[in-house]
């Protein structure tokens, strides 16, 4: 595999940091490594696979050098401004913000679930939504085999989906202080608010739960509602799924199907204690399924606990396994 | 209204203490009343209506003195073998463990949804489960409008609901100290886990819930499935509810009917961050719903976001309720 360049945009960000790492780990061929980020930390140093590098000002200007693929995570107003610049100037951009997610022409990509839509790119790639990626990796399993119908979610979300701020929230709030992110106090509370509200009553958090679910599973008119919560927990989201299949199912292959899928670790031994938890989960690069259950109010139903860690397997993690994706098809 | 003779069993638990409280803040019209509990609290002084008492170690002859109403708070085991003792000695016991629940021959009320029910004893009422009291509160309403079809509950529950080892286990969680009573830490955790596990994958907790309803709501075979989830939060517990209708229904119609209806509070100005939550719904009486919005995947499907104090509306002040309902009727 021929080494790439690659720029990381939003370097100093909980994801951008997390990029570092998983680029590292998971020994990513790179040529040349570029770290960008705002002008108030240019010049800060960042180290990778032992070599010391300083952090530049994004600019347009950055684009013009040999760069293949550069990894946004800095916000949606600065995808918005930049992606296009990048792509214009041939660089092809993985994109964890929200901006371009539901552009009909920017693929929205979970490696297990869609991989072959990389390749219709034209030269932005989104990375969906945290808590929509960890639901769509089970789901799609399910989806091939029953073929979803209905899918209610709701979401035990961590601080660390608000990056840095989201932390120091819960972390000051459990030493009794003021919120200064959320507009309420998260330690000790659950907040039934994420991102911000949209005509209809729904979150935007939770219509991009509705719209990426459809994108990423292909299926337009998929019924999908969604309730998300923050919860005072610091790292990885949870997911109660309740879903509805089309067709009949035996409850033993469908958790067996679900084992066998890559990407997937199926903790569902309930009796035993055993099922996913964040505290289990954090740090971890897969989808955590458990407590798989039959919904009996339903002929074809299925309950499922869903557990990911939300920065890696929801945010940096995917984006650098779409990043793989590219690199396959060079 | 005549003054009754009261006996509180369980009277140092978390529910129990609340019993007191809340049996003084509504100005009960108690003649006497006694404090039960086990041989190791056998002498505790309790201070009620600015009078000083004495546990007694709870036994069988206690039940030979005048008592009108005993208000059980002690656990499933010792329901099972003193209320029907106090029954068989003419005391009406309102019973707040599950033991009872669903007998067919105990009734098992919230009085804003089934109060007649109550009319119906032979010796022992039974109070529900904290999480279902909260949710048929509302669903009570929409049900008479709208006639519910099917119920999907996903529970964010307070620690409080496992009483003091609860409370302990976040305590002692958050300063790094692993739990005593849970099967993992609950500090900076969710535990999709609360009660024991039955056949079928589900906890009793959501045996419990999905029981309940059918029992309260008086419709055997409604369709509802449950979720349950223990989050670290010291008190008060929320639920998403999503709940479909058989008949078409206007949403601010049924908002005003909410608004309307004895013991909930609607926080729905979503926009300006307004909606229940634990933190400003502890220490009250009363059912709070917020993120009142319609499901667009059904033809005639709600989300509703309901909290409540466990401890208060699922517990004690929903049992003193019963037996204020018992005062009216004597």
């Amino acid at each position: 595999m021929n080494k790439v360049n690659i720029a990381i945009v939003g370097a100093t960000g909980m994801v951008g940091t997390t990029f570092i790492k998983v680029l590292e780990e998971r020994q990513f061929p790179i040529e040349n490594i570029y770290f960008f980020a705002s002008a108030k930390s240019k010049g800060q140093k960042i180290s990778f696979m032992g070599a010391e590098y300083e952090i530049e000002e994004l600019t347009e200007s950055v684009f013009d050098r040999d760069i293949d693929i550069a990894l946004f995570s800095a916000g949606g107003d600065i995808s918005k401004k930049f992606a296009p610049i990048a792509k214009a100037k041939g660089v092809v951009v993985v994109d964890n913000s929200s901006f371009w997610r539901m552009d009909p022409d920017v693929p929205l990509v979970v490696p297990e679930v869609n991989a072959s839509d990389v390749y219709n790119h034209n030269g932005i790639i989104a990375n969906p939504n945290c808590s929509t990626i960890q639901c769509v990796v089970p789901l799609k399993v399910l989806d091939d085999a029953y073929k979803i119908k209905r899918i209610v979610y709701s979401t035990y979300q961590a601080v660390s989906g608000s990056g840095m701020k989201g932390i120091r929230d819960l972390e000051q709030g459990l030493l009794g202080n003021p919120p200064t992110n959320y507009p309420h106090p998260i330690a000790n509370n659950c907040l039934p608010h994420i991102d911000v509200f949209m005509t209809g009553g729904y979150t935007k958090e939770e219509m991009k739960m509705i719209d990426e679910t459809r994108k990423i599973l292909g299926n337009p008119t998929l019924k999908v509602t969604a309730t998300a919560v923050r919860v005072p927990v610091m790292n990885a989201h949870s997911v109660s799924i309740n879903v509805e299949f089309e067709n009949a199912f035996d409850l033993d292959d469908a958790i067996d199907m679900l084992s066998k899928s890559p990407g997937i670790i199926v903790m569902n031994d309930s009796p035993a204690n055993d099922y996913p938890m964040p505290l289990n989960v954090s740090g971890t690069d897969e989808v955590y399924v458990g407590r798989i259950r039959r919904d009996e109010s339903l002929d074809h139903g299925l309950n499922l606990w869903v557990v990911a860690d939300n920065i890696r397997k929801g945010a940096a993690t995917n984006t650098v396994q779409i990043a793989e994706l590219l690199l396959q098809s060079r």
